[in-house]
């Protein structure tokens, strides 16, 4: 059963506040329309698991804990209730949501999705955007974990993306890796660039060499791996203490395997250069403020950044490329690219070394 | 008269607080040395005018105004007090500084700026990082404007870019100019790219759509002749009002001149549209927060978004992408692209149009 009226591609129909001028995008709206009809282009999912991401649900756990007890009801009351008032799972101190998983229900006949009903997905936009309903009263959770079973269902847009989970990895693994999933992706294709450029071209360095900051972390394991496969030169992934060194060095995903702090101007380019740097191609994983201008001093003149970490002060780098009179690229890290997922699977798929990072988080 | 021990190109040679470990680059620093003897690769500028920034000037201003009246000499003594204790002048609640006009006094050796003794500069790195002395107590200046007429000196580091003033435009309008010479220069060689990519390419648009958001006002402008010169195809600029229309349409700059509210998603979006958007290249120059997720709505597929507002939110572009499933590419507006400065003054010179504009702020 489908809606007649026309609808938005990125969800501007379901938004029921602000309308008229004010309008806005789904994510910043106050309230969602989450009724289970669909308008032509869109997918309904029927819910297995929510996803709280770990913002959220520590903003909300912590105020449900007096004296060290956490009182679950009160925190499962508090959920059903942002869901029922908002028409969507996006906790209002913190502003974000998380993901789910489900089973397609139903698909409009105009979806551009290429999904079908049955199959199981992960969506790979927040919760905060993500029309949803639940009918079960999340009775099956107790309050004390992120992961909520939960019954309803969930619409998603035109351009709402989700991915398929694949049949041949565990659920939590693949999880996990969508959603860091942008990252590979974006520097596979900045990395090809480099290394496709002809002899005399913008960015004919030859094999660039990559300099990834946070390399043993999820989207950093990723990135290196990924910039291997798109042809890099030299790899050299940078990490804040022994431990982290000694678990990525046997895996071979870096030619070299530095110790800095990736807040540190002198540390991080001493440590950059001593490997083999500058870098015609450096990748921001590390989730901590003040790694714009060490980044910047690590890379070389006519060389790339990209930012993934959500961190990153634009002004910071801005204006500090600028006062380094440094002339390199920066690139915002969006979290979408075409065939993303797909990507990072196929990567832990081929790559052992990506693989056993990864399996060694979910056994921790 | 120049040091013995070694410089660095980025000044840290000259952080006095803070050493050691936690050691940062001059603007993050809280002193600097600002003594008169030069290292190598060093010039030393004796300085005519500090331009404080707007928004320290307003700081500064407010601070020491009582019931609507300004007391200069406070102020002075407060400026005066700051760069006596920073070696630098960086207004300690703002973080900004500004920039400064002056004769080049003294040319280290080995200075790789191309500086001759004599010749008259302006700097164009932020005086936030740059090592001040001044010597006549600001005894020309009543607190009352953000120029500032003043004696001392000044260093330029090895990668401090400083750019002379040229002789046949009025130095107000050509300090005007280089102080957003950025956008231009880097609207020049992203819309060259997509110009010149081969058919099949990636980025292969023929001759690109722009759109200009703020197309009237500085920036804005000058990035829209850059566009046009650099091959764009149908150049839109967006402005927020009928007066900035009426400034603008006449000139020429733009194909189209539409106005629209740059935070409203739909209305952005339908105003790039109806003017035959969406653009493959969209320049960001409104200072007003909320603009990056219509911006990303106004783009096409496979396009750039290069943000030069001071105002974007790093998380809200890259989140904002990823929820719109946008596969744009983000550039953080880099303020340095070599030889930026001569790029921007000569598209005054040569663009009677843009000239005209800026003329017009001057006047008023």
């Amino acid at each position: 059963m489908t809606q007649g009226s026309a609808s938005s591609p990125v969800g501007l129909h379901r938004v029921l506040e602000p309308r008229g001028d004010a309008i806005t995008l789904p994510q910043a709206a106050r309230r969602l329309d989450a009724r289970p009809e669909l308008w032509p282009d869109e997918v309904r999912i029927e819910v297995e698991t929510l996803n709280l991401d770990a913002a959220s649900y520590r903003q909300l756990a912590d105020t449900h804990t007096t004296d060290g007890h956490l009182d679950g009801p009160a925190l499962r009351a508090e959920v059903l209730a942002i869901i029922a008032e908002r028409g969507k799972m996006q906790n209002p101190v913190t502003g974000s949501g998380g993901m789910l998983i489900g089973t397609v229900a139903e698909v409009g006949p105009e979806s551009p999705t290429g999904l079908a009903v049955g199959e199981r997905v992960a969506t790979l936009v927040s919760l905060s955007l993500t029309p949803l309903a639940i009918t079960d009263g999340l009775a099956r959770w107790d309050g004390r974990s992120e992961q909520v079973p939960a019954e309803g269902h969930a619409i998603l847009f035109g351009r709402t993306i989700a991915a398929r989970l694949p049949d041949d990895l565990d659920p939590r693994l693949a999880l996990m890796v969508m959603d860091v999933c942008g990252a590979p992706a974006l520097v596979e294709r900045v990395v090809s660039e480099y290394a496709a450029a002809l002899p005399g071209e913008a960015g004919d360095v030859g094999a660039p060499t990559v300099a990834v900051l946070g390399g043993a972390g999820k989207s950093g394991s990723l990135s290196l791996a990924a910039a291997r496969r798109a042809g890099a030169g030299r790899l050299v992934a940078v990490v804040p203490n022994e431990r982290e060194r000694a678990l990525l060095t046997p895996t071979g995903l870096a030619d070299e395997v530095v110790i800095a702090d990736a807040r540190s101007p002198l540390g991080l380019s001493r440590a950059v250069e001593g490997a083999g740097g500058p870098a015609d191609v450096t990748v921001v994983c590390v989730d901590v403020p003040g790694c714009e201008q060490p980044a910047i001093l690590a890379t070389a003149q006519g060389g790339t950044i990209i930012f993934f970490s959500m961190a990153t002060n634009f002004a910071a780098a801005a204006l500090g490329a600028e006062g380094l009179a440094a002339d390199v690229r920066m690139l915002i890290g969006n979290g979408y690219v075409p065939g993303h997922a797909e990507l990072a699977l196929d990567l832990v798929r081929e790559n052992a070394a990506v693989r056993g990072l990864f399996e060694g988080r979910l056994e921790s």
